[in-house]
């Protein structure tokens, strides 16, 4: 690929290729069944080349040498035509890359099979654990990742490795009442997925959901699990630390840096190395060197992430979170294994300690929360009544309010973590809100 | 790929083997630049196998022999481990195709470039034309598909052909005021396309949005133009015209053949050959002759549409409507390209009559419409207001309802007709409606 570098050097002043092959394996359920097996495999180049601050973005699923040169002659063709920008710096430079993980390779080689028998496994104990359950939904897979940035400034960083996951949905359908579709899942760069405790912690959700309780009116403790935990701080929080929206006047953390923004308790980093990391990676999109990065420590701003354009517009580094979409080809900020710290208790304690208050499984309306200034406005669906330390039965109920708010109200952090596969990956324990305003619905 | 066929029947009762290759060239325009340059490829083929009435179904990118051996006996380790459909009848037997249409194959060789040409000829044009314009978005490109069924009852079909587009969106800044995004758009069956006439649409109605005035809440006449109406029937009208729904009791159109639903001035049917279709497919996605199907005709409803599954089930024949989903695999009823009737006067006079209405260029909200009983809530944006017969600014107001009283109140459609890419795609005029109560916003 090196030769493709030079061959673009003779139009651009600078241009990066960066190459993509993914491999996806799975097996789709539906209603109990197994509804599809597949293998999805895709090539993806991307030229990104800068002829006098004038950028040209081409993209074509080949790696065919001769094809690719066609796309550099494209992506010139097109910056000619575009205007200067003239905020545009430089690509990055070579960096020292850290050791990369050891890889599974049984991850590259695994057939659909192997999850058309986990599938079935997972549906046959969740029908066994109670003969009220549908397996509604679910799947299993693998997906393979090989790729390689190269650009003009000497750097060539070649990657590969792959994550497994397996998730059911159930229902539960009792005296006429439906439960709603609880999930669970589990995912690890191996193939070593736990079914039986996916289906016995989502099969214990249904049972619980089968009582529904009206919800009042009230501040109460609630614990926000894992899966909404994820999908709250996604979109009402992580977008904040992006630097581009410190350019951009629009992200509330501006001058916080050094500031208490949440409780003490809440330490929130991004870590491709970290244990649970599904998403491993020694080089972001761009080539640069990925690192830990430190966001909240003990309830503290830490400190913006940025690709390689923003930073060099600030005055700064990348802090290599360059993430490209492979839909687009675009670089944007982005962060590759967000990690909230655990705390010392077990979930089960947490919940013991309750007299009266919630456990949330789940949040609908996560995407419409307001990153500019932290607003959301949720409904926690499923939830589940806490009464003198036990789960009484679900319900649902809203929730809104301002993201660094709830964030000061944490008192508790639960010991276990949970992987969720979601914008890149979010590893994160249960965390334990107090006088937290819901309204019944 | 018929010794495939063989192969598969030494697992399956019978089975259908689907490859599709498609090739999308395009470039895509942000902020008056070329911000993309793509060639996106694809293989997929979908093994379709019934053994005992036991489904298994598997998907692979790629159209190599061993690889689809692979896919077959996936599929039967599967259709094996699924419960028997007491439904299943049987895959469909060959039939007598139209002649195909004569296809373009100067779409099959283009280069993006071609399309940067076209682009950048856009943005001039609409920058000359008022220098208070952003071209925001836009792209243009060429979609081209073949793809081949074959099944063991015989079909063994191949088609191919594809289509190519331009559209820009353009958005006025003019004394502190911002304009809604304007679209417009041209797509055809030949490289033909007519870059002056998008922009020219396009700016004349940046021009109308410069002056917003809040509309009053009151009964009026309203002309919904092509992209709006495709938008609203798509979701409000359309799915109910799908054989399944009438089979689990989901589409108000039961018992209603030969009964008028809507008004006399009303036709639509669907009909890939069409001369403005972009879709003039032979055959359906499960080998099935395609024909024209009347839907609704003088406002008498005519009949639903059907894919070989649903169709045996009801006892009668697939109309040809089977529609294939490249990221499932699975079959479902579908439309080709859904044709609106058009009416003989053009739009120009029918703005030219009203002396006190409105002219609705899109809907925001049509995704929410209930089509198991045709409600809509929608907000028409942009929309602009018409008195004594001219365009005088632009509005915005929400228009609720059911879909089937307001098909009643039409009253003329212009003779113009567009073709929308959109859920396949649709070709449509524009459709007045009177006594139409809105909302102002």
């Amino acid at each position: 690929m090196e030769e493709l570098v030079r061959y673009g050097e003779k139009f651009f002043d600078e241009l990066e290729i960066a190459i993509y092959r993914k491999r996806d394996v799975s097996v789709n359920i539906e209603l109990n069944e197994l509804s599809l097996s597949s293998v999805r495999q895709r090539t993806v180049a991307v030229i990104r080349g800068i002829k006098d601050k004038r950028l040209g973005l081409a993209i074509i699923d080949s790696e065919n040498k001769e094809e690719i040169k066609k796309a550099i002659e494209q992506a010139y063709k097109m910056a000619k035509l575009n205007s200067r920008d003239e905020q545009w710096d430089s690509l990055p430079g070579p960096g020292k890359y850290a050791k990369p993980k050891k890889i599974d390779t049984a991850l590259k080689e695994v057939s659909p099979e192997y999850f058309v028998e986990l599938a079935k496994k997972g549906i046959k104990l969740a029908l066994e654990e109670d003969k009220n359950i549908i397996v509604a939904g679910g799947g299993g897979g693998v997906e393979w990742r090989e790729s390689q940035i190269l650009n003009s400034q000497g750097i060539n960083v070649v990657q590969k490795g792959g994550g497994a996951y397996i998730y059911f949905e159930l229902v539960g359908m009792k005296e006429g009442n439906v439960t709603p579709g609880i999930f669970d899942l589990d995912a690890k760069l191996s193939l070593n997925l736990d079914v039986e405790k996916v289906v016995e912690n989502a099969a214990q959700k249904v049972k619980w959901a089968y009582k529904v309780e009206k919800s009042r009116t009230e501040e109460a403790k609630v614990i926000v699990e894992p899966w909404a935990i994820s999908m709250l701080l996604s979109f009402a929080l992580f977008p904040a630390f992006k630097g581009e929206r410190l350019i951009k006047e629009t992200t509330p953390l501006a001058n916080k840096i050094g500031e208490s923004v949440a409780s003490e308790l809440l330490t929130i980093y991004d870590d491709p190395f970290h244990e649970l990391s599904l998403n491993p990676v020694i080089a972001d999109d761009e080539g640069v060197p990925t690192r830990k990065n430190a966001l909240i420590e003990n309830g503290k701003f830490k400190g913006f992430i940025w690709d390689n354009y923003w930073a060099k517009i600030y005055g700064t580094e990348s802090t290599g979170n360059g993430v490209r979409s492979l839909a687009t080809g675009g670089i944007s900020i982005g962060m590759h294994n967000t990690v909230i710290e655990n705390g010392k208790k077990s979930l089960e304690d947490m919940i013991r300690e309750i007299e009266h208050g919630y456990l949330i499984n789940s949040f609908q309306g996560a995407h419409s929360s307001n990153p500019d200034n932290g607003n959301f406005a949720v409904v926690a669906n499923p939830a589940f009544i806490i009464e003198n330390g036990e789960v009484k039965g679900s319900t649902v109920f809203m929730m809104s309010g301002n993201i660094y708010d709830l964030l000061n109200q944490v008192y508790d952090i639960s010991k276990e973590q949970k992987v969720i596969p979601f914008m890149g990956t979010v590893v994160s324990p249960s965390i334990a809100f107090e006088n937290v305003r819901i309204a019944g619905k």
